[in-house]
Protein backbone atom coordinates (compact mmCIF):
# COMPACT_ATOMS: atom_id res chain seq x y z
CA UNK A 1 0.00 0.00 0.00
CA UNK A 2 3.12 2.41 0.75
CA UNK A 3 4.15 1.17 -2.94
CA UNK A 4 0.30 2.43 -4.35
CA UNK A 5 0.86 5.80 -2.42
CA UNK A 6 3.89 6.84 -4.40
CA UNK A 7 2.11 6.90 -7.19
CA UNK A 8 -0.70 9.20 -6.76
CA UNK A 9 -1.37 12.57 -7.22
CA UNK A 10 -3.17 13.68 -4.60
CA UNK A 11 -6.02 16.05 -6.33
CA UNK A 12 -8.03 19.04 -6.09
CA UNK A 13 -9.17 21.23 -8.95
CA UNK A 14 -12.44 21.92 -8.74
CA UNK A 15 -13.20 25.92 -9.06
CA UNK A 16 -14.79 26.08 -5.57
CA UNK A 17 -12.18 24.61 -3.59
CA UNK A 18 -11.10 26.51 -0.33
CA UNK A 19 -8.11 27.14 1.59
CA UNK A 20 -9.44 24.28 4.64
CA UNK A 21 -9.74 22.03 1.42
CA UNK A 22 -6.10 22.64 0.37
CA UNK A 23 -4.43 22.21 3.56
CA UNK A 24 -6.69 19.06 4.02
CA UNK A 25 -4.73 17.70 0.86
CA UNK A 26 -1.77 18.95 1.64
CA UNK A 27 -1.71 16.76 5.25
CA UNK A 28 -2.83 14.03 4.07
CA UNK A 29 -0.56 13.69 1.15
CA UNK A 30 2.26 14.12 3.81
CA UNK A 31 1.05 11.26 6.14
CA UNK A 32 0.54 9.42 3.42
CA UNK A 33 3.37 9.98 1.49
CA UNK A 34 1.55 10.98 -1.47
CA UNK A 35 4.01 12.07 -4.80
CA UNK A 36 2.14 14.87 -5.30
CA UNK A 37 -0.36 17.19 -4.02
CA UNK A 38 -2.05 18.80 -7.69
CA UNK A 39 -3.73 22.03 -7.31
CA UNK A 40 -4.25 25.20 -9.75
CA UNK A 41 -1.90 28.04 -9.87
CA UNK A 42 -3.93 30.32 -7.82
CA UNK A 43 -3.01 27.59 -4.86
CA UNK A 44 0.44 27.22 -5.66
CA UNK A 45 1.71 29.81 -3.30
CA UNK A 46 -0.52 28.20 -0.42
CA UNK A 47 0.32 24.89 -1.05
CA UNK A 48 4.03 25.20 -2.06
CA UNK A 49 4.59 26.91 1.53
CA UNK A 50 2.87 24.02 3.19
CA UNK A 51 5.10 21.36 1.21
CA UNK A 52 8.22 22.61 1.78
CA UNK A 53 11.01 20.53 3.18
CA UNK A 54 8.35 17.13 2.79
CA UNK A 55 8.53 14.24 0.20
CA UNK A 56 5.56 15.74 -1.71
CA UNK A 57 5.78 17.40 -4.22
CA UNK A 58 4.22 20.47 -5.62
CA UNK A 59 2.35 19.82 -8.80
CA UNK A 60 0.04 22.55 -10.46
CA UNK A 61 -1.98 22.73 -13.62
CA UNK A 62 -1.33 24.92 -16.31
CA UNK A 63 -4.32 26.67 -19.32
CA UNK A 64 -6.61 23.88 -17.01
CA UNK A 65 -8.76 22.32 -17.95
CA UNK A 66 -9.10 23.43 -21.31
CA UNK A 67 -5.72 23.91 -22.74
CA UNK A 68 -7.22 27.25 -24.52
CA UNK A 69 -4.86 29.64 -23.04
CA UNK A 70 -2.34 30.87 -25.40
CA UNK A 71 1.41 29.58 -25.48
CA UNK A 72 3.10 32.25 -23.67
CA UNK A 73 0.24 32.11 -21.34
CA UNK A 74 0.75 28.85 -20.63
CA UNK A 75 4.97 28.96 -20.19
CA UNK A 76 3.78 32.12 -17.81
CA UNK A 77 1.96 30.13 -15.76
CA UNK A 78 4.09 27.09 -15.00
CA UNK A 79 7.26 29.68 -14.52
CA UNK A 80 5.34 31.33 -11.74
CA UNK A 81 4.05 27.65 -10.07
CA UNK A 82 7.97 27.11 -9.73
CA UNK A 83 8.45 29.89 -8.86
CA UNK A 84 6.22 29.23 -5.64
CA UNK A 85 7.96 25.61 -5.81
CA UNK A 86 6.43 23.56 -8.18
CA UNK A 87 8.61 20.81 -9.10
CA UNK A 88 6.09 18.98 -11.38
CA UNK A 89 3.41 20.84 -14.01
CA UNK A 90 0.41 19.23 -15.69
CA UNK A 91 -0.39 21.19 -18.86
CA UNK A 92 -3.19 20.68 -21.36
CA UNK A 93 -2.52 20.22 -24.70
CA UNK A 94 -3.49 22.49 -27.36
CA UNK A 95 -6.98 20.48 -28.27
CA UNK A 96 -7.93 22.56 -30.93
CA UNK A 97 -4.21 22.11 -32.82
CA UNK A 98 -4.91 18.63 -32.54
CA UNK A 99 -8.14 17.99 -33.99
CA UNK A 100 -7.20 19.59 -36.66
CA UNK A 101 -3.95 18.30 -37.49
CA UNK A 102 -1.77 21.69 -36.72
CA UNK A 103 1.13 18.84 -34.86
CA UNK A 104 3.62 21.32 -34.71
CA UNK A 105 2.10 23.97 -33.27
CA UNK A 106 1.31 21.22 -30.49
CA UNK A 107 4.66 20.62 -30.11
CA UNK A 108 5.72 24.07 -30.01
CA UNK A 109 2.98 24.64 -27.25
CA UNK A 110 4.55 22.21 -25.04
CA UNK A 111 8.24 22.90 -26.01
CA UNK A 112 7.29 26.10 -24.32
CA UNK A 113 6.25 25.32 -21.49
CA UNK A 114 9.00 22.71 -21.11
CA UNK A 115 11.72 25.72 -21.79
CA UNK A 116 9.86 28.06 -19.64
CA UNK A 117 10.35 25.50 -16.11
CA UNK A 118 14.08 24.60 -17.88
CA UNK A 119 15.06 21.37 -15.32
CA UNK A 120 13.29 22.86 -12.38
CA UNK A 121 9.87 20.50 -12.84
CA UNK A 122 8.83 17.73 -14.77
CA UNK A 123 6.10 17.93 -17.64
CA UNK A 124 3.38 16.31 -18.06
CA UNK A 125 0.86 17.05 -21.01
CA UNK A 126 -2.87 16.06 -20.34
CA UNK A 127 -3.77 15.17 -24.47
CA UNK A 128 -7.48 14.45 -23.33
CA UNK A 129 -8.11 11.42 -24.27
CA UNK A 130 -12.23 11.69 -24.48
CA UNK A 131 -11.59 13.92 -27.35
CA UNK A 132 -9.37 11.85 -29.76
CA UNK A 133 -9.53 8.96 -32.00
CA UNK A 134 -6.58 6.11 -31.71
CA UNK A 135 -4.79 7.82 -34.42
CA UNK A 136 -4.82 11.47 -32.77
CA UNK A 137 -3.60 9.87 -29.46
CA UNK A 138 -0.65 8.16 -30.88
CA UNK A 139 0.47 11.55 -33.00
CA UNK A 140 -0.35 13.47 -29.61
CA UNK A 141 2.35 10.99 -27.37
CA UNK A 142 5.15 11.30 -30.01
CA UNK A 143 4.23 15.14 -29.91
CA UNK A 144 4.75 14.50 -25.81
CA UNK A 145 8.19 13.27 -26.46
CA UNK A 146 9.60 14.99 -29.32
CA UNK A 147 8.70 18.12 -27.29
CA UNK A 148 11.02 16.83 -24.27
CA UNK A 149 8.06 16.25 -22.11
CA UNK A 150 8.32 13.61 -19.18
CA UNK A 151 4.84 12.39 -19.38
CA UNK A 152 1.47 11.55 -21.00
CA UNK A 153 -1.55 12.25 -18.98
CA UNK A 154 -4.91 11.19 -19.94
CA UNK A 155 -7.32 13.66 -18.88
CA UNK A 156 -8.43 16.52 -17.11
CA UNK A 157 -11.48 14.88 -15.50
CA UNK A 158 -13.65 17.73 -16.31
CA UNK A 159 -14.41 17.78 -20.13
CA UNK A 160 -14.99 14.66 -21.38
CA UNK A 161 -14.19 10.69 -20.49
CA UNK A 162 -11.15 9.26 -18.10
CA UNK A 163 -8.78 6.93 -17.99
CA UNK A 164 -9.31 3.77 -19.40
CA UNK A 165 -7.19 0.39 -19.88
CA UNK A 166 -7.45 0.32 -23.15
CA UNK A 167 -5.87 3.55 -23.56
CA UNK A 168 -3.22 3.58 -21.38
CA UNK A 169 -2.33 0.02 -23.22
CA UNK A 170 -2.25 2.66 -26.34
CA UNK A 171 0.10 4.64 -24.79
CA UNK A 172 2.60 2.58 -23.10
CA UNK A 173 2.75 0.96 -27.11
CA UNK A 174 4.00 4.74 -28.26
CA UNK A 175 6.13 5.88 -25.33
CA UNK A 176 7.55 2.51 -24.12
CA UNK A 177 9.91 3.15 -20.87
CA UNK A 178 10.40 6.54 -22.53
CA UNK A 179 8.13 8.85 -20.79
CA UNK A 180 5.68 8.74 -17.69
CA UNK A 181 2.30 7.97 -18.42
CA UNK A 182 0.09 9.39 -15.62
CA UNK A 183 -3.78 7.87 -15.74
CA UNK A 184 -6.48 10.29 -14.31
CA UNK A 185 -10.50 10.78 -14.80
CA UNK A 186 -12.80 8.75 -13.36
CA UNK A 187 -10.09 6.74 -11.08
CA UNK A 188 -11.88 6.01 -7.53
CA UNK A 189 -11.31 2.55 -6.04
CA UNK A 190 -7.84 1.01 -5.34
CA UNK A 191 -9.16 -1.64 -8.73
CA UNK A 192 -9.11 1.23 -10.99
CA UNK A 193 -5.72 2.41 -9.45
CA UNK A 194 -4.53 -1.25 -9.85
CA UNK A 195 -5.80 -1.79 -13.46
CA UNK A 196 -4.09 1.36 -14.76
CA UNK A 197 -0.58 0.59 -13.33
CA UNK A 198 -0.85 -2.93 -14.55
CA UNK A 199 -1.72 -1.49 -17.92
CA UNK A 200 1.59 0.75 -17.77
CA UNK A 201 0.57 4.07 -16.07
CA UNK A 202 3.45 5.10 -13.54
CA UNK A 203 1.44 7.88 -11.69
CA UNK A 204 -2.78 7.91 -10.77
CA UNK A 205 -4.15 11.12 -10.89
CA UNK A 206 -6.98 11.04 -8.20
CA UNK A 207 -9.09 13.34 -6.47
CA UNK A 208 -10.35 9.92 -4.55
CA UNK A 209 -7.11 8.79 -3.15
CA UNK A 210 -8.06 8.61 0.25
CA UNK A 211 -10.82 6.11 -0.48
CA UNK A 212 -8.55 4.10 -2.28
CA UNK A 213 -6.28 3.79 0.70
CA UNK A 214 -7.91 3.75 3.00
CA UNK B 1 -33.14 43.09 -34.40
CA UNK B 2 -30.24 44.97 -35.69
CA UNK B 3 -30.83 46.12 -32.01
CA UNK B 4 -30.71 43.04 -30.56
CA UNK B 5 -27.26 42.17 -32.67
CA UNK B 6 -25.16 44.92 -30.84
CA UNK B 7 -26.28 43.28 -27.76
CA UNK B 8 -24.62 40.07 -28.26
CA UNK B 9 -20.65 38.93 -27.68
CA UNK B 10 -20.79 35.73 -30.14
CA UNK B 11 -19.55 33.14 -28.46
CA UNK B 12 -17.42 29.94 -28.69
CA UNK B 13 -15.35 28.74 -26.05
CA UNK B 14 -15.20 24.80 -25.83
CA UNK B 15 -12.20 23.04 -26.15
CA UNK B 16 -12.57 21.65 -29.08
CA UNK B 17 -13.29 24.62 -31.38
CA UNK B 18 -10.75 24.90 -34.77
CA UNK B 19 -10.02 27.55 -37.07
CA UNK B 20 -12.99 26.62 -39.37
CA UNK B 21 -14.91 27.47 -36.33
CA UNK B 22 -13.77 30.36 -35.49
CA UNK B 23 -13.87 32.19 -38.43
CA UNK B 24 -16.99 30.85 -38.86
CA UNK B 25 -18.03 33.29 -35.87
CA UNK B 26 -16.23 36.18 -36.60
CA UNK B 27 -17.58 36.36 -40.18
CA UNK B 28 -21.37 35.76 -38.59
CA UNK B 29 -20.44 38.83 -36.38
CA UNK B 30 -18.84 41.08 -39.16
CA UNK B 31 -22.03 40.06 -41.64
CA UNK B 32 -24.51 40.74 -38.08
CA UNK B 33 -22.90 43.69 -36.33
CA UNK B 34 -22.74 41.74 -33.35
CA UNK B 35 -20.72 43.54 -30.28
CA UNK B 36 -18.04 40.95 -30.06
CA UNK B 37 -16.71 37.76 -30.93
CA UNK B 38 -15.68 35.60 -27.63
CA UNK B 39 -13.02 33.29 -27.50
CA UNK B 40 -10.43 32.00 -25.57
CA UNK B 41 -6.94 33.43 -25.83
CA UNK B 42 -5.40 30.53 -27.89
CA UNK B 43 -7.87 32.29 -30.74
CA UNK B 44 -6.62 36.10 -29.52
CA UNK B 45 -4.03 36.46 -32.64
CA UNK B 46 -6.28 34.46 -35.44
CA UNK B 47 -9.75 36.21 -34.56
CA UNK B 48 -7.91 39.50 -33.72
CA UNK B 49 -6.53 39.63 -37.49
CA UNK B 50 -10.09 38.89 -38.91
CA UNK B 51 -11.84 41.37 -37.06
CA UNK B 52 -9.31 44.38 -37.28
CA UNK B 53 -10.81 47.47 -39.26
CA UNK B 54 -14.63 45.93 -38.28
CA UNK B 55 -17.05 46.93 -36.15
CA UNK B 56 -16.44 43.86 -34.01
CA UNK B 57 -14.94 43.81 -30.80
CA UNK B 58 -12.44 41.31 -30.20
CA UNK B 59 -13.83 39.88 -26.64
CA UNK B 60 -11.17 36.97 -24.91
CA UNK B 61 -12.08 34.98 -21.72
CA UNK B 62 -9.19 35.37 -18.87
CA UNK B 63 -8.72 32.31 -16.30
CA UNK B 64 -11.42 30.36 -18.24
CA UNK B 65 -13.51 28.49 -16.78
CA UNK B 66 -12.41 27.83 -13.35
CA UNK B 67 -11.29 31.17 -12.66
CA UNK B 68 -8.01 28.78 -10.71
CA UNK B 69 -5.45 30.57 -12.30
CA UNK B 70 -2.88 32.31 -9.83
CA UNK B 71 -3.62 36.85 -10.31
CA UNK B 72 -0.37 36.82 -11.97
CA UNK B 73 -1.16 35.10 -14.66
CA UNK B 74 -5.30 36.41 -15.15
CA UNK B 75 -2.62 39.56 -15.53
CA UNK B 76 -0.75 38.24 -17.87
CA UNK B 77 -2.87 36.54 -19.95
CA UNK B 78 -5.02 39.78 -20.36
CA UNK B 79 -2.43 41.81 -22.08
CA UNK B 80 -1.42 39.15 -24.06
CA UNK B 81 -4.74 39.10 -25.71
CA UNK B 82 -4.67 43.22 -25.30
CA UNK B 83 -2.00 43.22 -27.64
CA UNK B 84 -3.71 40.60 -29.96
CA UNK B 85 -6.50 43.14 -30.14
CA UNK B 86 -8.98 42.10 -27.59
CA UNK B 87 -11.09 45.53 -26.41
CA UNK B 88 -13.01 43.33 -24.28
CA UNK B 89 -11.94 40.84 -21.28
CA UNK B 90 -14.52 38.50 -19.34
CA UNK B 91 -12.23 37.13 -16.45
CA UNK B 92 -13.41 35.04 -13.92
CA UNK B 93 -13.05 35.72 -10.37
CA UNK B 94 -11.49 33.85 -7.86
CA UNK B 95 -14.60 31.76 -7.02
CA UNK B 96 -12.64 30.09 -4.27
CA UNK B 97 -11.51 33.24 -2.18
CA UNK B 98 -15.39 34.86 -2.92
CA UNK B 99 -16.86 31.54 -0.99
CA UNK B 100 -14.76 31.51 1.87
CA UNK B 101 -15.18 35.28 2.21
CA UNK B 102 -11.29 36.96 1.06
CA UNK B 103 -13.18 39.84 -0.41
CA UNK B 104 -10.25 41.72 -0.27
CA UNK B 105 -8.27 39.48 -2.42
CA UNK B 106 -11.82 39.02 -5.03
CA UNK B 107 -10.56 43.02 -5.39
CA UNK B 108 -6.98 42.67 -5.96
CA UNK B 109 -7.37 39.56 -8.40
CA UNK B 110 -9.89 41.76 -10.24
CA UNK B 111 -7.39 44.79 -9.87
CA UNK B 112 -4.66 43.04 -11.07
CA UNK B 113 -6.57 42.50 -14.38
CA UNK B 114 -7.92 45.85 -15.02
CA UNK B 115 -4.34 47.68 -14.28
CA UNK B 116 -2.80 45.17 -16.88
CA UNK B 117 -5.19 46.38 -19.91
CA UNK B 118 -5.24 50.03 -18.85
CA UNK B 119 -7.15 51.49 -20.95
CA UNK B 120 -7.48 49.29 -23.41
CA UNK B 121 -9.98 46.61 -22.91
CA UNK B 122 -13.02 46.85 -20.68
CA UNK B 123 -13.24 44.04 -18.07
CA UNK B 124 -16.42 42.35 -17.41
CA UNK B 125 -15.92 39.99 -13.99
CA UNK B 126 -17.75 36.29 -14.31
CA UNK B 127 -18.91 36.14 -10.79
CA UNK B 128 -20.20 32.25 -11.61
CA UNK B 129 -23.48 33.26 -9.88
CA UNK B 130 -24.51 29.24 -9.63
CA UNK B 131 -22.09 28.40 -7.12
CA UNK B 132 -22.85 31.43 -4.89
CA UNK B 133 -25.61 32.38 -2.01
CA UNK B 134 -27.87 35.87 -3.09
CA UNK B 135 -25.33 37.41 -0.36
CA UNK B 136 -22.42 35.82 -1.76
CA UNK B 137 -23.36 37.59 -5.37
CA UNK B 138 -24.06 41.03 -4.07
CA UNK B 139 -21.09 41.11 -1.96
CA UNK B 140 -19.52 39.77 -5.67
CA UNK B 141 -20.69 42.83 -7.74
CA UNK B 142 -19.62 45.64 -4.86
CA UNK B 143 -16.02 43.77 -5.32
CA UNK B 144 -16.65 44.48 -9.31
CA UNK B 145 -17.43 47.92 -8.73
CA UNK B 146 -14.64 48.61 -6.48
CA UNK B 147 -11.69 47.06 -8.74
CA UNK B 148 -12.25 49.29 -11.14
CA UNK B 149 -14.28 46.70 -14.21
CA UNK B 150 -16.40 47.26 -16.45
CA UNK B 151 -19.37 44.52 -16.16
CA UNK B 152 -20.78 42.20 -13.80
CA UNK B 153 -21.07 38.70 -15.76
CA UNK B 154 -22.80 35.91 -14.38
CA UNK B 155 -22.01 32.68 -15.49
CA UNK B 156 -19.08 30.91 -17.62
CA UNK B 157 -21.74 28.56 -19.05
CA UNK B 158 -19.64 25.25 -18.18
CA UNK B 159 -20.07 24.89 -14.32
CA UNK B 160 -23.22 25.26 -12.56
CA UNK B 161 -25.93 26.83 -13.44
CA UNK B 162 -26.26 30.24 -16.05
CA UNK B 163 -28.13 33.36 -16.10
CA UNK B 164 -31.39 33.91 -14.45
CA UNK B 165 -34.05 36.60 -14.61
CA UNK B 166 -33.63 36.53 -10.37
CA UNK B 167 -30.05 37.11 -10.73
CA UNK B 168 -30.04 39.44 -13.71
CA UNK B 169 -32.56 41.34 -11.49
CA UNK B 170 -29.95 41.06 -8.17
CA UNK B 171 -27.07 42.46 -10.00
CA UNK B 172 -29.10 45.19 -11.65
CA UNK B 173 -30.55 46.24 -7.64
CA UNK B 174 -26.30 46.43 -6.74
CA UNK B 175 -24.57 47.79 -9.63
CA UNK B 176 -27.68 49.92 -11.04
CA UNK B 177 -26.20 52.59 -13.87
CA UNK B 178 -22.73 51.96 -12.83
CA UNK B 179 -22.00 48.56 -14.22
CA UNK B 180 -22.86 47.15 -17.52
CA UNK B 181 -24.41 43.68 -17.00
CA UNK B 182 -23.77 40.43 -19.23
CA UNK B 183 -26.14 37.66 -19.02
CA UNK B 184 -24.78 34.03 -19.91
CA UNK B 185 -24.55 30.70 -19.63
CA UNK B 186 -27.63 29.08 -20.92
CA UNK B 187 -29.32 31.59 -23.44
CA UNK B 188 -30.70 30.04 -26.70
CA UNK B 189 -33.42 31.15 -27.68
CA UNK B 190 -34.45 35.00 -28.56
CA UNK B 191 -37.29 35.41 -25.62
CA UNK B 192 -34.41 34.13 -23.34
CA UNK B 193 -32.52 37.22 -25.02
CA UNK B 194 -35.25 40.13 -24.65
CA UNK B 195 -35.90 38.67 -20.68
CA UNK B 196 -32.71 38.95 -19.62
CA UNK B 197 -32.71 42.75 -21.64
CA UNK B 198 -35.89 43.45 -19.47
CA UNK B 199 -34.44 42.64 -16.26
CA UNK B 200 -31.63 45.02 -17.01
CA UNK B 201 -28.91 43.41 -19.19
CA UNK B 202 -27.19 45.34 -21.70
CA UNK B 203 -25.12 42.78 -23.32
CA UNK B 204 -25.89 38.82 -23.80
CA UNK B 205 -23.13 36.04 -24.40
CA UNK B 206 -24.42 32.86 -26.65
CA UNK B 207 -23.01 30.27 -28.25
CA UNK B 208 -26.78 30.24 -30.27
CA UNK B 209 -26.67 33.74 -31.53
CA UNK B 210 -27.53 32.40 -34.75
CA UNK B 211 -31.11 30.39 -33.97
CA UNK B 212 -31.55 33.87 -31.66
CA UNK B 213 -31.54 36.03 -34.57
CA UNK B 214 -32.69 34.12 -37.26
Amino acid sequence: MNDLCRYIDHTLLKPDAVTIDIERICMEAMRHKFKSVCVNSVWAGYAGNLLQHTDVELCCVVGFPFGASAGSVKAFEASYCVIMGATEIDMVMDIGAALEGRWDDVVLDIKNVVRAVKDKAKVKVIIETGLLNNEQKRTACKCVMDAGAHFVKTSTGFIKGGATAEDIELIKSVVGTELGIKASGGIRTRKDALTMISMGATRIGTSSAMSIIL
